[in-house]
């Protein structure tokens, strides 16, 4: 792979630092996630305080990073992608509180802090899911439009990678495939519901606030399925190798809840190869954007490296 | 009250017949709701059971009846308001499949049949209600727009009525007023969000549909307030006074819960005068309509008389 000599792109005008990058990032969401949020003490409290807890629990900021890394890559300005990369962060959010409950994963820590429903109850948990997911149509309904993606191009976008047919069909699969034998292509059916979708969704509306071409969705929609597929293969390569400490959330518990893994059906090895290829794949879609797309491809290196 | 009178208006070229008014619309409501949702049978076919399973379990389809019925008071072209109609069913059964959870209400039954998560297990019916709120704003963002009722315009209206200050924070401050002594007024606070959002979007829609007046929408807007209160104490009389067979869900949970109703504070005669009187409010903000919202009227007196 020659992802690394990429990084350092001789057209870009100063070397690119990711870590730069993912922090300035990381503090405009947080920012931004803050006004747009009611506050902690908005009546009623509680919601709004389990809301913002699972929000501001220590995110890596992923999908927001590739949402503005991608309008970056179009020319565009990055504060008009900043709402849509919020909005895609509040369903990320809602999506994990309610997979942490006991009826779907059951799990207590997440990041390295207790889950949503530990501190505030299943009721509230269930609730404060419901309104981050709410609250992401209300914050994407804000965002900059074009003519050509108007807000209801964006909110199609957003409901259909959050809906039953993708994310939401990835979870189900997900629950349905426990203690089941599956196989490659089945399990391939799953990371790109439950992945996937949402990371292609942050790209592509990335390039919409950019009012980007169409050539260049499609170059950033093939990115983030790829992108996409790698980062859950990896995801299922560390719940193998890694430590819960490490992870800040429980290890192995895709093998406790026999779950297929990309591990458990074709081993370590290949799956780091796998996910080695896929990122490859992002990388060649990512040729037409001629050196702007420097962020998208220190995402996908760094989501290919990642130890946690 | 002189609402009986009001029914037959003079205005109105024939007889209004709620009943079929409620039958035609209702038909044409789950026939649309049946195209816009993926079939039984879409792949994973359990989530698309679900969100069916309660979709179609025999609601009233009150709120889809408002919206309808308020695109007619405004002139409009019924079949506009039609894809709103059915994004609020959608977040209207969305609330009921959460809200019969055992973390939240913990209801067996609902309209005479088992609830959501007694059929399909508690994980599934989480990810039906998510799957069917989210398909709300794919819905909504279907539906026809105008220059002053754009998509951005419609999808706010039903992301803010449905969202963490209004309906969701109707269920937090009911969940977190089971069993304490509350006062009047916060009884009012808690059926506002609980109740009267939804109902007062849903007639704003229809109007929004109809590309309204500024009065127009100002005069749905208060007569969805009245009506949405009505309605709940309605619900909280007929709680008390009728058998869970009639209601088709568990009757007397109110009393079970400790939780606190119109009967409980003010006692059975005054919250059947106070139904009245919101009632009667709510006709007075309909003068402006001038016989064009026959339908309005109707449904709102049907609400008020109503024994299940």
């Amino acid at each position: 792979m020659s992802v690394a000599i990429k990084l350092a792109s001789p057209r870009s005008p100063s070397p690119f630092s990711l870590r730069d990058f993912l922090a300035t990032r990381t503090t405009a969401v947080n920012r931004t996630l803050d006004q747009l949020l009611p506050a902690a003490t908005t009546k009623p409290a509680t919601i709004h305080r389990a809301m913002r807890y699972s929000l501001f629990a220590g995110g890596k900021r992923i999908r927001p990073a590739l949402c503005l890394a991608a309008a970056a890559a179009c020319g565009g300005n990055e504060s008009d992608a900043l709402p849509l990369a919020c909005a895609i962060e509040c369903i990320h959010t809602y999506s994990l509180v309610h997979d942490d409950l006991p009826a779907m994963d059951d799990d207590d820590y997440r990041r390295g802090k207790l889950t949503n429903h530990k501190v505030f109850g299943e009721g509230i948990a269930v609730l404060a899911g419901d309104a981050l997911l709410t609250q992401a149509f209300e914050i994407a309904a804000l965002s900059r439009s074009w003519p050509r993606y108007s807000h209801q191009a964006i909110v199609l976008e957003l409901a259909r990678a959050a809906g039953s047919l993708q994310l939401i069909a990835g979870q189900v699969a997900d629950l349905e495939g426990e203690g089941k034998r599956i196989s490659a292509r089945q399990l391939r059916y799953i990371h790109e519901r439950k992945t996937s979708a949402l990371l292609c969704c942050s790209v592509r509306l990335g390039g919409m606030s950019a009012n980007c071409t169409p050539a260049q969705l499609k170059a950033l929609t093939d990115f983030g399925y790829h992108v996409g597929l790698a980062f859950q293969v990896i995801d299922d390569i560390l719940d193998v190798t890694q430590t819960s400490e490490k992870l800040g959330k429980t290890a192995g518990k895709d093998t406790k809840a026999q779950k297929a893994t990309y591990p458990s059906i074709v081993g370590l090895e290949r799956s780091r190869k796998i996910a080695e290829q896929l990122t490859e794949r992002a990388f060649a879609s990512l040729k037409g954007f001629r050196g702007k797309a420097v962020a998208l491809e220190a995402l996908a290196e760094y989501l290919l490296r990642r130890d946690r």
